[in-house]
């Protein structure tokens, strides 16, 4: 219906994630409408991006360099790991500023429906860079879901003889929610994990 | 906190309309993970657009010639013309195969708030498109908001003593809807817009 490249470049943003066909198009047009120069600042930062970032040798967190800012900095403690799926995860656990550690990032989870296996994610590394014997402390943060709960299980067998403090984030209720929305399996873990508060 | 490629390609999604920051991080991690041509293919696919889509120099709709190709379809009735807002509205008319007209894009609607008056839309261009005489019907299919609704007013006075019959888009209950979700201007316009049905 559109002109070719009006249809490619709408065909294009379609393939991004959260994007639907009328999501696209409002951007397709916002574009056409938008700035040249805006135009090529997006398109140059997702060439720059695609052709500078690469993966920390360590710990496999998107970085521009051999090691990302994380693994390089000094004041982290090295004795404790949290291990995530993603990049991004890694983000959202920094903002918290409850772990001063290191991290680990796995590049997904193990998942059969997707054909993803132990094999595929960076496990291998991760049991290496357990080698060196300083680690004391790991922190399983995969996500609430089945495959993160399945690839948690799998890292806590394959880990457990070595001696090293293994842990998994609380499920429970999430702050400021309601309890009354709260679905049956959260609030079931609610109750599994909840804390005594009295001191006797 | 992250790099800053990465850092920069989140910036410059965000600014996309639709996308806030977890949705544009997402996406970066998305094209971080993709494909480099494939990647290469959205890059390109922005660049190209900007560069070779202009607009329709009679109706103003997004094209890659001089004129887009509903101008150029013989086949399409010249003498009803539906002014809309943006080029993407055409589409969505087009989809409804109701009308077989030509088009007028503004360009936008009138908008005190975003200091945007009759002058900075496409209607001096549209009042020469009409001095042919062949014109018959003019449909003014502006968005059914404050400001396509103040568009559509200025524009029937404006061109009301040309002896074109000029419409508006009906306003009623959505199709589908159902009628204790309607908000109550949208029932008010059902109800003064409301047809017989019987002969009698």
């Amino acid at each position: 219906m559109y002109d070719s490249p009006i249809q490619d470049l709408i065909t294009e943003l379609s393939h991004l994630p959260g994007i639907g066909p009328k999501g696209a198009q409002r951007i397709a047009f916002f574009l056409l409408d938008a700035e040249t120069e805006d135009v090529e600042a997006l398109a140059n930062a997702i060439i720059r991006a695609k052709q500078v970032v690469k993966f920390c040798q360590v710990c496999f967190n998107a970085t521009e360099d051999d090691l990302c800012r994380i693994c390089r900095d000094d004041r982290r403690d090295r004795t404790k790991i949290c291990v995530v799926e993603e990049s991004k995860d890694i983000m959202a656990i920094e903002r918290t500023r409850e772990f001063r550690g290191l991290y680990h990032v796995l590049g997904g989870a193990i998942s059969p429906i997707d054909n993803r296996g132990p094999e595929d994610l960076h496990i291998r590394e991760f049991v290496k860079r357990l080698e060196d014997e300083s680690v004391t402390e790991i922190i399983l943060a995969t996500n609430p879901n089945t495959e993160g709960e399945v690839t948690a299980t799998y890292l806590s067998r394959l880990l457990g003889h070595l001696g090293i403090q293994i842990s998994r984030l609380a499920s429970g209720l999430p702050v400021g929610g309601d309890l009354e929305y709260a679905d049956e399996i959260t609030l079931g873990r609610a109750f599994e994990g909840r804390r005594t508060v009295n001191d006797s």
